[in-house]
């Protein structure tokens, strides 16, 4: 696919970004979008359906990492295990193949815009269901794999808001790790 | 409010209910629900924005049961303690007002129609925040308490779905319970 135009993906999403941060969201249209990338705008629409796209390019991968992660933990590897193991796979990824600069700046986007937020949270609802899904094929309950399904993206997302936060130096993984820690806290431990 | 037409926010949500159980969300108009409630469109418009929001009334009232749980328990409540209170508190009220057999219609036509299910997931967002804010008025940290709010959304969501189901005979509040029992096995547990 486009062999006349290599890396136009990647060019089209960093001058998407630069735009929306330079003059908002609203007021970017595709046209600028293409011409800094130096592409025409029949090139953009060829790799995204609209310039809100452009910030959720990704998204079955990064889904996939999650349920590739749990598709591969050993047999017999406990609920609890495969979760940390979606965990720590999803947040590897993120911080090597995009970074946190990347993830700054497009957390800034979404923040200043509802339309942008609420996309982001059918993102997150599509990861909660297809890690419920994937914990249901390793043989979890329904009630179980959806409550933890929810957990996996509410430990991501809090951690991510600490390490997008400005001065924060600690890995993502760690960040999630600590998260989880601090919902075993949460919870009532069966007396023995 | 309305003086000159009692009931009438009432008898328009009833008629809303059983137009989009009868023809779908969709094909439902203001004026046809209007018409079975037996009042006229301006009426309809002064109780709600539109169709769908009929379906929503009473959000804000609900999410103030969960906060004001919060606010009510006795100084040194635990966190774990205060988020069993919102849970219980938002449970029992939706059992003991609204009732399983209006729970489960709601879900169904909720179900049934993508954008509904859209605007339920940004009420239950909604919901995850207030608790948040309650956590921290009561002194949580920022963490523990983004994440205990959405644990309590998580809790809910996956109980209402049993609560709901064909058959399903148990509690809300005991099906919350049971859901957070469910959540404390997800978590290690710190060696001591």
């Amino acid at each position: 696919m486009a062999r006349w135009a290599p890396g136009a993906s990647d060019r089209l999403q960093r001058a998407a970004m630069e735009l929306f941060a330079e003059d908002g969201f609203e007021a970017t249209t595709v046209a600028a979008i293409a011409e800094r990338a130096g592409v025409t705008e029949r090139t953009f629409f060829r790799y995204f359906t609209d310039k809100r796209e452009v910030l959720f390019a990704g998204e079955e991968e990064f889904e996939g990492v999650f349920v590739d992660a749990i598709a591969a933990a050993p047999e017999g590897t406990s609920l609890n295990g495969l979760l940390v193991a979606a965990l720590d796979a999803g947040g590897r990824v993120l911080q090597d193949l995009r970074g946190r600069d990347f993830a700054r700046a497009r957390n800034d986007i979404i923040t200043a815009n509802e339309q942008l937020q609420e996309r982001e949270l059918l993102k997150l609802a599509k990861l909660s269901r297809a890690v419920t899904a994937a914990l249901v094929a390793r043989g979890a309950g329904q009630v179980p794999a959806r409550l933890a399904g929810d957990l996996v993206v509410s430990v991501f997302g809090a951690a991510f808001a600490r390490w997008v936060a400005p001065g924060e130096t600690r890995d993502l993984v760690e960040l999630q790790r600590d998260g989880l820690a601090a919902v075993s806290e949460l919870t009532p431990v069966e007396a023995g």
